[in-house]
């Protein structure tokens, strides 16, 4: 059977997109391959036959599936023998509440960092339509945006307040071992740590071992990714 | 055997602890009865032989748990064959990060709008020990504090976001049914509820929805505490 994955395509071949990364780290904890198939922001007609016009989709023999959560709801429930992501029904509400505050939290704290950053890494094809969407929603220019980052900056350690809590608690997110909460979480950092020179976690002791510890996951899977983070 | 839950008392006989709602609905939701000792804020050499000087305290036969967090996972241990709080341990870990997240944003939000509220459902006796505790947390004297209401006021919506989109997804926070998650969450509107006039969920369907699925849990348990919320 062909299993095939489409992944955010970004300039020289990164792979940046959060949500794709989830995706990523869901396939390898269920011990599933997929087939590469990058798609960049204006090639998203290859992926019209999902019904949208994001990544990831999943193709999974005659299923596919579009959006992070959905593909991470129907790897649970196709592979049931597969190490569980979610540990049950309670499990699987609370990682999205975990979603949740990653979506709406937790994504809009970096990408406010990060933004001037992400636009060097978009390939020179898909500029302009990142520079549209993206100011449609920031609501000012991308330059205006990136001049605000040390304003910005002052709300980006507050918002990282439960997860520094939870990490001070566990060892991962989801408890004494990493699940789909996880690669939630992870697909954040990764983001940045693939786009931005940035150290965001320079002052996150908890959470930069914890980001060591997915990093080292299936064989350093995310840590291949070439990163251009700079130390700390 | 007998089994006690020391309970924050205030004036008139109010029960608003948020800490000690989430034990009094982790209780019911296992089918455990525990006798009530009610313990005002200058009161805590009553709970000196727990360790701290916090409630809620359950002192369960030869134990005596301390801290909301401790007896939620004492509960789970002790009365494995009744209704779960958790799911698992995944569910556990996560609902310990929506426990984090409301301690770290949820609170802070809704103590900043009924800080003043608060000081009128204090025991006289009281007063001065909340005052003097609150003013150093708050870094302000408590009038200054609540004159800063609707200031504070433009964070609290941002606040609920994750919970806000939680809600529009499932019935519960855990899912189909409630778990100790929600028990968590709706303390802290349990607090609000029970000590202010304000009507925190006027503009919040899915959440207000929410709550009211929560008063209605256990023959009303909840909705029997008097409130001092006016209608919307």
């Amino acid at each position: 059977m062909t299993r095939t994955l489409y992944d955010l395509l970004g300039a020289d071949n990164r792979r940046y997109s959060p949500f794709c990364w989830r995706i990523k780290m869901a396939l390898a904890h269920k011990g599933l391959d997929a087939e590469d198939e990058p798609c960049g922001f204006t090639e998203m007609e290859k992926v019209a036959f999902s019904g949208g016009r994001t990544v990831p989709v999943l193709v999974d023999g005659d299923s596919q599936v579009r959006d992070s959560w959905a593909i991470a709801e129907y790897l649970e429930e196709t592979y049931p023998e597969a190490p569980s992501l979610f540990g049950g029904a309670k499990g699987q509400a609370l990682a999205r509440f975990v979603s949740h505050w990653c979506d709406t939290v937790l994504h809009p704290a970096i990408f406010r960092l990060i933004i001037g950053d992400l636009f060097q890494v978009v390939r020179p094809e898909d500029q302009g339509y990142f520079r549209e969407t993206r100011e449609k929603r920031l609501g000012m220019s991308l330059e205006d945006a990136t001049a605000k980052r040390a304003d910005w900056s002052r709300g980006y350690a507050p918002a990282l307040a439960p997860l520094r809590a939870q990490l001070g608690a566990y060892e991962f997110v989801s408890g004494a071992a990493p699940a789909y909460a996880d690669f939630i979480v992870f697909g954040a950092f990764q983001w940045a740590r693939c786009s931005s020179p940035q150290p965001l976690l320079a002052d996150e002791a908890a959470i930069a071992a914890w980001r060591e510890r997915m990093l080292d996951l299936f064989d350093g899977l995310a840590r291949k990714a070439p990163a251009l983070e700079e130390a700390a």
